[in-house]
């Protein structure tokens, strides 16, 4: 265990009493809708099926206060999703969190010593 | 998004050059062999193949600068297995750096604020 090569990897989930609310996966779903502006092509981008996205959509929207993604209204060809305002604050805090936990755990393996 | 409500989980993985050396997983086994004494009975009692056991033992003992598992010797009954200094160590200090972690991430999810 030369410390010098060690390094650290993390992964996070945010959770509220019903479980995980956002993940590295959901957060890049929430990407991918707002890349698309669509639930299905942003599943479709992740390999994922519109089932599976659209049930992890729906987990977010319920457990936020606000939802994340609603539909998009009206506009020539209608439809579509986007990120409300608490989808996009979602990314950004999950994000920061996430980059001030590597900054963490990075500091942690450079003190550590065998 | 009732901050209040709000927890936050997460795992952590120690890696070298060669890839994963130290995770949950792999400190549970090292665990389970210092409890039985035992690759073989630590496998058992994690539900695991000998074999998946062992390549696990193989790989962190191939990525430490000493051997974290050592065969036990001699003795009646000899034979058996046994964590050396550093493989003591690497539980102490996966769970030194986990338990920071989790004291950080919640100081982290504490402040966050929709």
């Amino acid at each position: 265990m030369k410390s010098q090569q060690l390094s650290i990897k993390s992964r996070i989930w945010i959770c509220t009493e019903q479980g995980t609310f956002l993940g590295e996966g959901r957060i890049t779903l929430l990407k991918e809708i707002e890349k698309h502006g669509s639930i299905s092509k942003a599943a479709k981008a992740m390999k994922m099926s519109y089932k599976k996205a659209w049930k992890l959509v729906d987990s977010m929207n319920r457990q936020g206060d606000q939802t994340l993604v609603r539909r998009k209204t009206g506009g020539i060809g209608g439809g579509g999703s986007e990120l409300s305002e608490t989808g996009k604050k979602a990314i950004e805090l999950f994000q920061e969190i996430s980059s001030k936990n590597s900054t963490f755990l990075n500091s942690q393996i450079e003190k550590m010593e065998f």
